[in-house]
């Protein structure tokens, strides 16, 4: 498993025909699960020998985790390009919740895992999830210590913010039943502002 | 699955037999786990007959399902107990959020079955999270709607606030890993100070 940011970002050097086998890949899982997915299919679909393949990426595993590393990179991507521009931590922070809750609940691999393998993937993101919770963390709490704000108000330790939020994030994508208004963009900002923002503030 | 908390209080009428069933299927599903649990094993335990324990519970899941209601509803009235002559919300916020991780983390069945069986607890928890999740914010929305502050701060909705506190204690007990100050009972009460009463204020 990928445990810190800096393994994210930024992005690796990655040559065409690695590129090939990732979106091959991505397609695969997406039609047939990963468990239904050999490394053969992902080379036929990419149009490549398996040898050309296991060079690359050396077991099924190993390509497993590129595809979810490459979808989780994209997935912070997005918040960033979101948010980078706004003037204050405020307004990044109610940004960054309505883009990334509107990211992970459109992810269509995480969907699909979601419904049809959970086995496979909720146990990384619960019982042993404290590596993605630790790089969600970190990428937002980086976005805070830039921020001028951190400077005027140390009160706030970035870190322990930035996990609550990561926190509820992701319990909001587990379990999407709820009695927040989430609905549209328009309510989620509300609601991080109700929610999240006293907390910047004490 | 239970899906109020009606449900779980009061303590339903429960006859000798019944609770000397499920004390046994409870002491089997912590020495051997759910699914190496057999109905005879149960009811050889309680020194019973089979088809006594089939009066009482109709199938395997039945059986499952009563021993986990009755774990609930003593997680639940160990937190009531604890908070209910404290005379602010705020001081039954902080001390039912230290008394529910305690009794969380230490409650022996739901350990057990996060080790050894998450596949069987996590979609509970998670992707069909939604009705475990709504119990939980009746329990907590309810002792708010009853304190005398409630009636002076119209302005904090008690669902939505809980939900936000049973979404995050849910997540720490998944996902024990945290930056968190949360290893002693005063840790864990300085954070919800710093944490969740900024949220009644607004």
């Amino acid at each position: 498993m990928v445990t810190s940011f800096e393994a994210l970002l930024p992005e690796p050097q990655v040559d065409e025909v690695s590129v090939r086998i990732l979106d091959a890949a991505l397609a695969e899982y997406l039609d047939h699960g990963l468990r239904r997915t050999s490394v053969d299919e992902v080379a036929r679909r990419a149009g490549l020998g398996r040898a050309t393949l296991y060079r690359r990426f050396a077991s099924r595993d190993e390509l497993v985790q590129a595809v979810l590393v490459r979808e989780s990179r994209r997935f912070f991507a997005a918040i960033n390009d979101a948010v980078e521009s706004l003037p204050t931590i405020a307004e990044r922070l109610v940004e960054g919740f309505v883009v990334g809750l509107r990211t992970a609940r459109e992810q269509p691999l995480l969907g699909r895992l979601l419904q049809s393998e959970p086995e496979f993937l909720l146990p990384f993101l619960t019982i042993h999830g404290g590596p993605a919770i630790a790089i969600a963390r970190q990428f937002m709490a980086d976005q805070y210590r830039r921020s001028p704000e951190y400077r005027a108000n140390t009160e706030v330790d970035p870190d322990e913010f930035a996990e609550i939020l990561v926190r509820l994030s992701m319990s909001l994508v587990l379990t999407p039943q709820t009695c927040l208004p989430l609905e549209t963009d328009d309510d989620v900002r509300a609601t991080a502002r109700r929610y999240f923002l006293p907390l910047l503030k004490s």
